[in-house]
């Protein structure tokens, strides 16, 4: 009874401390408060945090976390929560650090075309805020309206552009971290290609919150191009479409995106909210998008509808105009949304081929649907061979989760098996790490773990992510599965 | 006697040894045949090696590498030898591993876009091997004709179409890399734009030969742009050149090169092996290079006159064809060389400065020049704002080499100040270790030396490179100073 109440007197001690550093009106430790940050968009496992705070600035960032290493608490850093691979939720009660509230864009500098934001600071709202100069900020993961860009440094993540403007890795210029013992450090490249030393922009960027919190970054911003088009196509069969796509990139083609569906995936997107009347017999769709200057396209434009023609299209169109484009772009991007119209629920998968293996692969994944008795939707991003089965199934249905995690795995072992990898942008978090091993050797994993406790020496940050764990006897997928909630 | 005579042993039994695993074609040792392997590119310091080998394949430099680790004798890797910071020059009496007879193309694979070579293939030769399918690689440093892709890998070497095209880091999709203790591991993104687990290709790229040695390289190859046009245009003084720079990159123009010389730097290239013609009165020239789709192509160039017409350009010329541009480009590439005719002795510089401070930098290092009274002449990557100040002077005249170094260490400092870096693509070697202040605190540099322990726990590899050494009171200013060689 008497370490009951110490126990809770500790409890305390470490909430009033927490509160005296961001404040009464910047702290949840109540349970009913911590509800909502017991998972991020990967669903599936849930487990509580110890307190959640919103620190306004870099200095309360800094004291928040030295109070916590000084004291062995696991802590991590979380921004909207929507990211896909588990990389926010406290496995370990730990005091979760939201930056929700650094959330402003802090200086535009067009001439050396930078800008700088806090973490907070929503991914679209730097486009809207640029775009009346001409400007804009290349990355734009599907959920680009709601996720921070300090999200999409720790997971690196792409979107339907960066076939060819490249990740969020590439645009990153500058960042200020806090490392795990509470020190502040800025790491620039002050817009230079080749900075002297180790890319340690590069191992911050996409390390899933294990090295650092990152508290500013400074982003390259684009000129807009001066023309865009988009271009629609319809094929009675997959391997028509993914020839197209092949054909595509071998024209010397680099368009700024090249996205696929497959039958599956059109039923949902039709029955979601932004439907746009594609046809229901189709087996794949490509939506490819080309810009740059403007007399350039129009070629281009000629050369893509000559490729699908003689990939035997049923039907192309060019987008007419701006309103038309928009809507096809917000079928796409509300995709995964939209699968919950045709299924309780769906786990989303996120491997990497060489783009030629494509026809192998999906037949592959249609194999694996058949073997598991679940229906599974492709919509992904086919023009950089980044693919993204969405395993329909429902939780309800004893053993049903535990088929579908176990179809995802089998989706990325197809893909690690072509030569690809287990990740293309969503992050390995909890939801893939035994995966590791698909592509990572015992020796390359211990060399990046190493790399983790230079910077991470207590691991206190983001503890169990990324990396598999054996030595600590962790075996996450009986985790996830005797721990899975159901909706 | 005893004593010397057991060293003598002791050193032979090495040489034996790394015979063995070599064969006796492939090793030197004696002092008469280690003589061109005291320095690199970097003529101002020189060392003797203990030895220099030339293995055949990765098992060999795998054996020899666990041979020197196993017995705590340092040891570093060589390409060309062209490096520009002293990278490759053997500190401490080092076993140089050679990888020039590594020199083969191992495969092209056309579909998936791209090459796998030995990293002493050199890196013309890969344009020059493709080039016949409408292929090219993109990373083009001024030794382009000599300078080998491993150590381009080692350097993270940038060139003049870096601009458009990104340096040697954006091109590299798999290293194969024989680590300090002699274990072989394989690093490939396969392609993906976002591996899970730290960026372990960005840290190897760029790591100046200290935490590994590279024994294959995957690259991107690119198609060849459909078009390309060059301009060379004249401007009667240097702020209309820059204000020019400026002007094109934010008409939204990204040119596939834009470069820049000085009127010291013309008057030296008019006297070297590929003179133009160039005026000898202007106080700046462009070299502007566009590429991309036929159609677009004439819009971007007409843009660039009217850019350079409204900044008072003296003239401005397109190359009527191919063969113009190839002895624009020859005057340009060979420019470095060139400064031998109008200077004994030049140390040349490369800071990186953001490009809106292209005028004030300039200025500055006018100064600079007149303070220690040695001429500059610049010739430089204007587009990504990467400078190359060539000190002029001659080694003959006491003091004078000691002067060029302040003067160099001067010009990377108001490059520095200006919000920029010490090296934009010659790395920092032994030349700019204690320049690495400039813009690393102790805690940045710390973080830097405890990854490169992780991989290089000994240090055995390439000793003494790339980061200042305070605790081990190595002033290399001095070092450089007392050993200074003179031509």
């Amino acid at each position: 009874m008497l370490l009951r109440k110490k126990q809770k007197q500790d409890v305390d001690s470490d909430i009033l401390a927490l509160t005296k550093i961001v404040g009464t009106k910047s702290i949840l430790h109540y349970k009913e408060d911590l509800l909502s940050y017991d998972c991020d968009g990967f669903t599936i496992h849930k487990a509580m945090p110890k307190a959640v705070i919103f620190p306004k600035n870099t200095e309360e960032v800094s004291a928040a976390v030295k109070y916590c290493s000084d004291r062995n608490i696991p802590f991590l850093a979380r921004g909207a929560g929507t990211g896909l691979s588990g990389g926010a939720i406290p496995l370990n009660n730990e005091v979760i650090i939201s930056l929700v509230k650094m959330k402003h864009l802090l200086e535009v500098d067009y001439e050396n075309r930078q800008a700088t934001v806090q973490p907070g600071f929503v991914n679209l709202k730097l486009t809207n805020s640029i775009s009346h100069k001409g400007y804009y900020y290349a990355p734009d993961p599907s959920s680009q309206y709601v996720c921070t860009i300090g999200g999409n440094v720790a997971e690196n993540a792409g979107g339907a552009h960066c076939l060819k403007y490249g990740v969020t890795t590439n645009h990153i210029l500058g960042l200020e971290v806090v490392l795990p013992d509470g020190e502040i450090i800025e790491i620039s490249n002050n817009g230079v290609l080749d900075m002297p030393g180790y890319d340690l922009l590069g191992i911050l960027t996409g390390s899933e919150g294990t090295l650092g919190i990152v508290t500013k970054i400074i982003v390259r911003i684009l000129k807009n191009p001066e023309a865009k088009k988009t271009v629609l196509a319809y094929f009675d069969n997959v391997e028509d479409g993914s020839q197209a796509v092949s054909d595509i990139i071998s024209a010397g083609i680099i368009p700024a995106a090249l996205e696929m569906m497959d039958q599956t995936a059109i039923e949902g997107v039709e029955k979601g909210a932004f439907p746009v009347g594609h046809p229901d017999d189709i087996e794949a769709l490509l939506l490819i998008e080309v810009d740059g200057i403007a007399e350039g396209i129009e070629e281009q434009i000629d050369q893509i509808l000559s490729v699908c023609r003689n990939r035997n299209v049923r039907e192309v169109k060019v987008a007419r105009d701006e309103e038309e484009r928009g809507r096809w772009w917000a079928n796409r991007k509300t995709g995964f949304g939209a699968m919950g119209a045709i299924s309780p629920d769906y786990l989303v998968q996120d491997g990497v081929i060489p783009r030629s293996k494509l026809p192998e692969v999906l037949n592959k994944i249609r194999s694996i649907s058949d073997e598991y008795e679940l229906r599974i939707a492709n919509i992904f991003h086919a023009g950089d061979g980044n693919l993204h089965p969405l395993i329909l199934f429902d939780s309800r249905i004893e053993g049903e989760t535990d088929k579908a995690l176990k179809a995802g795995t089998a989706c990325l072992k197809a893909c690690a098996d072509a030569g690809g990898s287990i990740t293309g942008e969503h992050g390995v978090g909890i939801e893939k790490k035994e995966e590791m091993r698909f592509i990572f050797s015992d020796e390359e994993i211990e060399a990046q773990t190493a790399i983790r406790d230079v910077f991470n020496p207590n691991n206190l940050l983001n503890q169990g992510k990324l990396f598999p764990t054996p030595s600590r006897c962790m075996d996450i997928k009986k985790v996830i599965k005797e721990t899975a909630v159901t909706k």
